[in-house]
């Protein structure tokens, strides 16, 4: 089994999923540019969702161009990830109707840290899939933004309980973080 | 006619239906977490929406690819599987607004039935369109997954009538059935 | 320029406009299967649509791969027929609120016609963009479909003004007529 | 890293974002054709909301074709773009809500800006991503179009705040500009 039929497919969620987070955006209720000013706390939670959408997309694309056979195990665990990833827009959805509060904010930091352990799941399966010295197993192991986000992730959990808008702040930073680019995978492939 | 073709429009549409269910995800009308309990089981419906629109996927892929030609019959067969897979978004928003009842698990079944024996159909479409020593003959033969979810999904909805958890129980049951990978097509392909 | 830039965009237009349609799908209020009675006549009217659209991408694809070339003027029919394709779904919604009334079966015709009609101009703009004993050429002589839609819609548009449901038993009739498969491309391109 | 993986998702993204505007149109509260009225300027929106976003679909694939590599910062580029493009349906569902104001002719005129000036920025990432002799590098330099899209819209934003309409009407002097095919790229690839 190749990895082009996974890839395609992938592809096509995670294109509907980055999409539709526009439609969860609440319609301003009046004409004045006024009217757009309850949304700028959703805008920045919508540009943050879509970076972090797009940068699984790009990691996702990274993680499978490196690895050179896949298995039912991979197709699960892809599957696996790509159910959290959903999630991402219900999530936009209910911040936007409940604004910044404790508990939207650990629902959002609930989800992304979901999203980025099924992402190591598929990292694992992918590495069960290949064989020992494919260029995925020497990828996968120089890792460290993984671990360094789940921990952000837990962090940010924590400290949602106490004071929302520093939770929001780590999540920005992690965004940051991974979008600088990752050469592990791009000096494999190039 | 090659079946590329159809995979990529299948593969297309089938990654909008899986993602455009989370629209239907009705948002939370607080901002407490408490306001998710009320969730709980239209999430299990959704992740087992997600699990079997997914599973689909997967076998539409297989089958295909076990295929070496299509007609137009295959092409009629596959749009007619296509539209009962589209109304399972239907379905879900359906349980979302009036909950786990008697004629929601039961419209729930017959979509997943109608699913079935569409998919069961396309099957034999190919069949038809491809010579008798084709492996996509070989792998029809033997599969057994078939006939036992048509079964079930017929004990599911002879259930919903009186109890209708038994009958979602049923439904998980059948989409962790099919969760163990098919080996009859990956045999074939690998 | 090549074909497959074309066909890959229009593929996935194509598959979002078919599958979102079942978010036009309005949502029983009640529980019970009698709530779905009211959604009877929008059900046909959603199949009727799924039914067009499907056929619409294998028309496109037909045509399409029959033409060897596309050139600009290809490119502008191409998204003045996706234009007229896009509004199907918001049709269905008028539909779904309104019902079938004379002007909610009006407004289905002419959307279908304008989609006839732009499918017949991009065929044009095709033959154009093509040498005079390209495939497409050969095919496009032949047809007979095309026609008969157009006139038609066009008498199912007059009907609608007395009575509503003789235009969509015409609309039925139409898409019954394109669902006997399409010899003329197939033969070219076997 | 080479461009095909960049265009199937952009392509993915840009095929849902031109077709879910369709799901901004508010519908119709009566059945009668003439509660159509009050949609046509928002008819004329979507309409020229549906060019522009399949133009820039059309250059997107153009200037990825001249282009022979891609890097991660025109990964981030592209997905600058692909964000400021995703915010296209947020303003016509406001414009369909709140009609042709000052304050909503500002806002759509403000993406389209972000959106011109993002496309440029992406053309920046590409021409330093590509040795000086690529297709790209000669294809870019000759255009026109461009720098008078921007001043176009930053007249239109001016406009905006004393007569709105004025400001549509420039909106659609520039697509239809955009609309004569561009021959800078098309004689380079064709």
């Amino acid at each position: 089994m190749t990895t082009s039929r996974l890839t395609s497919f992938t592809d096509g969620v995670i294109a509907v999923i980055i999409t539709i987070m526009v439609l969860e955006l609440p319609v301003p209720q009046a004409a004045g540019l006024a009217a757009l000013k309850p949304l700028t706390v959703l805008f920045v939670v919508y540009a943050l969702s879509f970076v972090k959408v797009g940068i699984y997309w790009s990691q996702h694309h990274n993680v499978l161009q490196a690895a050179k056979r896949v298995n039912g195990q991979v197709l699960l665990a892809n599957l696996f990830f790509l159910f959290w990833l959903s999630l991402i827009p219900f999530v936009v959805r209910w911040i936007g109707q409940a604004g910044i509060t404790r508990d939207t904010v650990l629902a959002f930091g609930g989800i992304m840290l979901l999203c980025s352990l099924s992402f190591a799941l598929l990292l694992f399966a992918l590495l069960g899939a290949n064989e020992a010295d494919a260029p995925i197993n020497k990828a996968a192991r120089r890792g460290r933004k993984g671990p360094i986000t789940v921990l952000a992730y837990l962090l940010a959990i924590a400290a949602a309980f106490f004071w929302p808008y520093v939770a929001v702040a780590i999540y920005i930073a992690v965004a940051l973080m991974w979008l600088v680019p990752d050469k592990r995978f791009e000096q494999l492939i190039d």
